[in-house]
């Protein structure tokens, strides 16, 4: 990266120059201490008998409100999940709130509720906060950072994988960002973000999971490619088994986008052993009956889809320009 | 608050309007769980042997370089202190960056070296990040917010002031948002930001406070009164000790600001029972030969100046108009 260069769009779509930027900032920061896994969704400190995780997350989604959810409820969900796919149980969230001067107080209390109401849901506690104002025409109405602190007994690491496992996904993937874009360009669809918290769902599966992420920024392509290279095999999609609605791929040929890179709210893509894979999907279609199996986990590199003829694709982490502002 | 109302600047201020807002969000989300100090500077989460501290904080501070530091000095030094006045050893900070498309690179390169700084230290690493990208002209620029752990044997509560305790104060106060101003004014003095993480001070120290705050927003006024309050006693501070410089006060009169509702971001005041001030005191000034007695703790309630001619006036909490995004 140059010293004169400016800072892009795509540096935080959650692609290939969203991984470089923060290579860049690691480059500076490189002593951890006692962390662990600070690559992956949540960082791990060993307490001895057990592991506290902790994340964060930055919320700028535009528009504030859509179908399915708004933008507390997505900073509820995104750091209640990132927590869960460690495998940890979330005891606490803190909440910062960023707010134009000006915001009408009847959408700021309705984003509040919305924050209460997942609290509730999830049973995790909002522990602590800060709440400030920056003048009008600052700010783009409201920002939202939530980070939040897990415990685990066993850590699921990004980079658990094994030859032979089964790719599994929780659910179908990618209507958080076909939610967000029908609002933001005025467009009629069913379809409603999946934006929901599933630590519940990971309480019960968990035990099953050899690695575990949950599709946001950079989509399945993202998720995949990380969990590949972190555990150094293969992934093969197979092209019948894709967790797609036909209306979200008619959105996405619409829009000229790649259904691969969709983001999701409230879905977990995850790695489960042969011996492990019926006990894991029984529980997993109980809370979702589109949770299946899409794919394999493959001595190599890189992930593939495999198509209907038999010819393999590459998938490519995302590059180039990004949906901004889904998350 | 009514419904029909919109956010304003004082709401986010430190002071009454702030304290408005925040008991708003708080009768929405009411549960908390089994975390504790929830209104304090960070909450506590107990892990049967220790304690887990557990605090946030968003900077919007403008201008983002200042004399003594920047916004990512502050962002460090804000959260490190916030867990350190709970008697809490910080073990890991998260990092949360919302950039705006455009900002320049080198600055951005400027802020994290500062924060990688602070982190050295401190001894605090960070553990985990977030960044995010905005359109150019949706934010101003940059923020930041952190989110920090700590552990702790024994916590050090807002509400611990005991009838008889000595007030101290770690060194001067309001350098910080004098710094501040004078950039933005263009203003010369030879004051800087106090800007500095002080959790190695109360590492030796913090055995021997009752209670200990950070006069970050609302200054001095909002955290006594917080003191009185929740301890349920009165504070009288001595007009012949007060911990400002006199460039510091001649700033406030200049600008008609008040000097007890100035920000700090490197001090901290703390009550001391009379059987350790004399311990207290000796360490403290080892860090910083301005730390001293301000005042006693008596029975009763509210903070009072004692004048030198022997009248008593009622320090407030900071209410009305309070300067914008110093912190």
């Amino acid at each position: 990266m140059k010293e004169n260069e400016n800072i892009t769009l795509e540096m935080g779509g959650g692609g290939q120059k969203s991984a470089e930027l923060i290579a860049e900032i690691r480059k500076v920061i490189k002593d951890v201490g006692k962390w662990k896994n600070t690559q992956d969704d949540g960082a791990v400190f060993s307490l001895g008998n057990e592991n506290l995780i902790f994340t964060t997350d930055a919320f700028i989604v535009d528009p504030i409100f859509f179908a399915g959810g708004d933008i507390g409820k997505i900073a509820m969900c995104g750091t209640i999940n990132d927590i869960s796919v460690m495998g940890a149980r979330p005891i606490g969230i803190s909440l910062s709130i960023v707010v134009e001067e000006g915001f009408p107080m009847e959408d700021f209390k309705k984003i509040i509720s919305s924050i209460n109401k997942i609290s509730k849901e999830s049973g995790v506690p909002i522990a602590t906060g800060d709440t400030k104002v920056i003048e009008k025409g600052k700010l783009d109405k409201i920002e939202i950072t939530t980070a939040g602190i897990g415990l685990a007994q066993n850590v699921i690491a990004n980079g658990g994988a094994q030859v032979g496992d089964y790719v599994i996904a929780s659910g179908d993937l990618g209507e958080h960002t076909v939610a967000l874009l029908a609002k933001r360009f005025n467009y009629k669809t069913k379809i409603k973000s999946d934006c929901q918290p599933f630590n519940k769902i990971i309480e019960k599966v968990g035990k099953y999971l050899s690695a575990c992420k949950d599709p946001t920024r950079g989509g399945l392509a993202a998720n995949l490619n990380e969990i590949a290279d972190k555990s150094k095999v293969k992934v093969i999609l197979d092209e019948n088994s894709l967790p797609y609605k036909k209306e979200v791929v008619a959105m996405t040929e619409l829009l000229g986008l790649d259904k691969f890179s969709l983001a999701s709210e409230g879905r977990f893509i995850a790695t489960v052993a042969p011996r492990d894979i019926k006990k894991a999907l029984a529980i997993l279609n109980k809370f979702n009956k589109e949770a299946k199996v899409i794919g394999r986990v493959e001595k190599g590199r890189g992930v593939y889809l495999k198509t209907e003829l038999g010819g393999l694709r590459k998938i490519e982490v995302p590059r180039g320009k990004l949906i901004p502002r889904i998350c």
